[in-house]
């Protein structure tokens, strides 16, 4: 299994707090020592950063955690490998042009016996995941081959994902830059920060971060993950079957299926 | 006007000696202020750092100088822009996946009045160049939608880059991972080092580095930049309309328009 870490924010908004807790769990607090990567988007450019390496021993991780990287969208994987060798294209989240945006995608879970049907978007590495998310594109663009709201094609994307989440594990995080989507599968949570802010502290290593001194009173920001990442904040568990659509920190659509 | 950087060899090498060559003229030795960016492919993983600031002041170009990925083929950039504001989504290299494989592109140069054919493969940014590695890959795909030997679509590629050199200034670098593909529209120059290995001495930052203790009788390592990057060491220049096919160091194909 893997860890998921996304945001959503209505300001450009540094996750390096997030990202250092996450860190920890690749291969020093949790079990995922086969690659990471995160992706920011900085308006419709993406700028995706990856190892194959565990997080904790990568230096590419120490750079983005000393680099305050600002963004309204994040995307952000820590793997331990079950389907697919441990190496940089089969490293999460993956990326993706479709209608003139960037899309990015990760996921947690697997799909057993899954057999994609070849399209266009096809997978570089032999993650079920990759291909998972080349499918789904596949199914969007064949349904709508010039660009839709996003309202639009969000049926299409849910019954994609349910039809995953029938065939297996599918925890999953998909952006274009301008939205956030998240798929729960089996295991999600959420928090969204507003005015009050308060300090906050992380559960996998000792670092306490006041909001309040980083923040201004308008500012919202949600964070998907995996698992909580503080010890000392209310994160909302997201029910099995449960999506939601994020944009600027709040949640403008969300269904059960 | 911006400056390209290749590199095609047969053992895993890396560019830190070019790139803190190039990076140089990145605000520093050269007025290319505008961003740059490196791809280094990793097996059939691509991993990309861009930065639209200047590399001479980028910390992400810093981590890029101390950190040395090996690879066997990079394609580097840095960009002076003219057409397309400064930013994230308008940096090079630009990058997409066809045939399930990272195709990764660079462009040096400027088309007048090229007007694009909206296909499946659109840009993100704004610039002349992401537009033409898109109408590269639409023609590509559209001639052969399953995947082909480099040989048998090579005509089709050249054809594309002698139309855009036509159209204007197109001097361009482009890869899958497996083989790397250079345009000479004006200015491209190339150098391929083998043994016996000698020292080089850059031209725009008084470092010397002696490839004698860095390599094996076998190493066969082409550069291609879009100026000569050492002072001690005699490029060989590219004709106007010269392409050429480089696999493991080696030129295996080239031709003159």
């Amino acid at each position: 299994m893997c860890e998921l870490l996304g945001m959503s924010a209505n300001v450009p908004t540094d996750i390096v707090f997030s990202f250092t807790g996450l860190m920890q769990r690749g291969g020093r607090t949790g079990p995922h020592r086969d690659g990471w990567g995160i992706g920011f988007y900085e308006g419709r450019g993406l700028r995706l950063f990856q190892d194959p390496r565990a997080s904790s021993e990568s230096e590419v991780a120490q750079l983005v955690q000393r680099y305050p990287i600002k963004s309204e969208v994040v995307i952000g994987h820590i793997r331990q490998a079950n389907v697919g060798r441990v190496c940089l294209a089969n490293t999460h989240p993956f990326m993706r042009e479709m209608w003139g945006r960037n899309w990015c995608f990760a996921h947690n879970g697997q799909l057993a016996d899954f057999q994609p049907v070849q399209g266009f978007y096809r997978p570089v590495g032999d993650t079920d995941s990759e291909a998972a998310f080349c499918e789904l594109l596949n199914q969007l663009r064949t349904a709508f081959p010039e660009p839709v709201a996003v309202q639009q094609f969000l049926p299409v994307l849910v019954s994609a994902c349910v039809h995953f989440h029938h065939q297996g594990v599918f925890n999953c995080l998909l952006s274009d830059g301008d939205w956030l989507f998240a798929f729960c599968s089996t295991k999600l949570v959420q928090i969204t920060r507003r005015a009050p802010f308060g300090p906050a502290h992380l559960k996998d290593v000792d670092v306490i971060v006041d909001f309040q001194g980083q923040t201004t009173p308008n500012d919202v920001v949600t964070v998907l993950a995996t698992e909580p990442l503080t010890a000392n904040e209310q994160w909302t568990l997201q029910q099995p079957g449960e999506w939601s659509l994020w944009r600027s920190g709040e949640c403008v659509l969300r269904g059960q299926s």
